[in-house]
């Protein structure tokens, strides 16, 4: 399998969005947000999303110079117009202002309109955590999931993620679609020519399917949880709530009337709406990194049913992955995806991403 | 099937609540609640329960003459002992908490440490959806989830819950356990005499059960998703992120170290954890309430599977089952409930629950 120095990959982000206009320092957010993907191994979200971000800097749809303007704001809130720039612009144009109003009178909450894909919305809730706070995100996202008992999608995956600060640096990540898998790992399935199991979609017959190709082409998730028997109105509740928080909010499309987000598109600003949370501990009970530290550890010490599989705290995963990436300094890739960031560069007629 | 007036359950609850000391006011607050339970069709979280929250203020578990006290607030936050009070009442004060805070600067946060039982979370979203904000209401309760890989629980069902008011009246309303089921949902099977269906829960061997007694013995629920490869860790993550939010910041009991909650209890306070949030959609962008409202009728709009089981949006299930009660009058209980009621009245020598 191919491997790529993490700069490397890092240099081939942020050629890349530079060389479609974007400016040195977006080019440097929106890299630093893919590769955090990559590294964290949700390969969906990171280098094999990059020329969907370049193709719609290039149709119009992303306009990668704009910057976010606040609409309207009081102690806690803010209304923010994304103007349709990238979505590490806005993503840390609000958070940062999440953060200081958590700072300034313990909560903040954003709200924008006019957005873009925002890759990992954990990211967006690990910054605040980076500040010791607790950080939300939320955006909505083109109509995929199909709501309990009906044919036909009319809501996103939807994510909902949360970070909490705890002890010596540990902490709490839950980063989760409100589908029973994100539309990535069906993308993965297919760059892996394997089928995807029962219960994460349906076919054009709205009947559960296990061809990975027929689900990405058909766009009939199911909500976390499946069928209704099994809870599945509960990942569209998640899903509605999402909702209400980003295109309710920030008036924004709703889901059901966003653009699919197609490799090409010629439609124009998605128009997505999301919403950045900050809130302080310190406003709280004394310890409460203590008391997160002590679940965390509770957790992860549990017997667990098969010892090679040990119990995990929500995160652990992904900071075990970018912790094993930091220490091999490389990112081990698809080969399928570096043949594509070589016809990539081709276009953009930078230099193609070395492999080691 | 037996039918009791609504407002002979009402003075059944709060004859019996004030018979063992709850003041006037305080009873009909809890009144209310259970009542709620039991109109949108939740008997779990109804009359069902009156009998355990009798016992804990026997027992002295519960104070339920007790009020609780701001032990620290900001802009948008506060910080409230329970003081061990009744669900309703320190429910009450803290959603009121809220709310004020959601009008002065767009965001109420409340955590509050010494809680009991507080009934439905949705019955608090919803008290915040009815001054025109967008509610949230989350508990911590007793080990009953069982993390993903885990043989034993640790976390509780944890529920979340959301409302968000929409134009004339609408509303949508999100009301979750993070587990596959409540335990309520276990205890109406037991009652029915009915198995429960896969991917609800865990048998003393580490394996599923269908055994409605088995699985309410056991106490080892899967969390929403079920299984891993079906995303259980998602429910897993939601668990843990209404734990930060409850125990975490209200510095209360960790659900590890609660006590469970049993029909007689002599370990004293179970000192949950609850959290409590109110936003106004006013300090973002005008409309929230048609664009809600727009949402809610395209879902509802939609081609449903199956012609005899319409789309519903989330919460329209509870509103008809209350609809229909309103109209009716009367709520129909299952016989058991009733015996149940008849020997508490003896217990506590008050009038019988009167039946049609």
């Amino acid at each position: 399998m191919p491997e790529v120095a993490i700069e490397e990959a890092r240099r081939f982000m942020e050629e890349s969005l530079q060389s479609v206009g974007t400016p040195a320092q977006q080019a440097k957010d929106h890299a630093a947000l893919l590769l955090h993907a990559d590294m964290t191994g949700h390969f969906s979200h990171g280098l094999n999303r990059l020329e969907l971000y370049i193709n719609d800097i290039r149709s119009g749809a992303t306009d990668a110079k704009a910057q976010p303007v606040v609409l309207k704001q009081k102690g806690a809130t803010a209304w923010v117009d994304g103007c349709d720039g990238l979505g590490a612009t806005v993503g840390n144009f609000c958070m940062d202002l999440a953060i200081k109003k958590a700072k300034e009178v313990g909560v903040g909450w954003v709200a924008a309109k006019r957005c873009n894909h925002f890759g990992m919305a954990g990211w967006w809730a690990e910054k605040a955590k980076s500040e010791g706070l607790i950080g939300m995100a939320f955006t909505n996202t083109s109509p995929i999931l199909v709501p309990t008992r009906a044919k036909q999608s009319a809501l996103g995956t939807n994510p909902l993620a949360m970070s909490a600060p705890a002890k010596n640096g540990d902490f709490l990540s839950v980063d989760m679609a409100s589908t029973a898998v994100a539309v990535g790992k069906i993308e993965v399935q297919i760059h892996k020519g394997e089928p995807i199991p029962d219960g994460w979609a349906l076919g054009p017959d709205g009947k559960p399917t296990n061809d990975a190709q027929v689900a990405f082409k058909t766009g009939r998730l199911l909500p976390l949880g499946g069928f209704e028997q099994t809870s599945g109105y509960k990942g569209y509740g998640l899903s509605a709530m999402v909702e209400a928080f980003c295109s309710g909010l920030s008036g924004s499309n709703s889901t059901h009337n966003i653009r699919s987000w197609a490799l090409k598109s010629d439609e124009g600003s998605p128009n997505l709406g999301q919403c950045f949370v900050a809130i302080d501990p310190e406003c709280f009970a004394p310890c409460f990194g203590e008391r997160m530290a002590d679940c965390l550890q509770h957790w992860r010490n549990m017997e667990p049913v098969d010892p090679s599989l040990p119990v995990l705290a929500p995160g652990d995963k992904e900071r075990i992955n970018e912790e094993k990436t930091k220490k091999k300094g490389t990112i081990t890739y698809a080969p399928n995806q570096i043949l594509h960031c070589n016809e990539l560069a081709k276009k953009l007629n930078i230099k193609p991403i070395q492999v080691l």
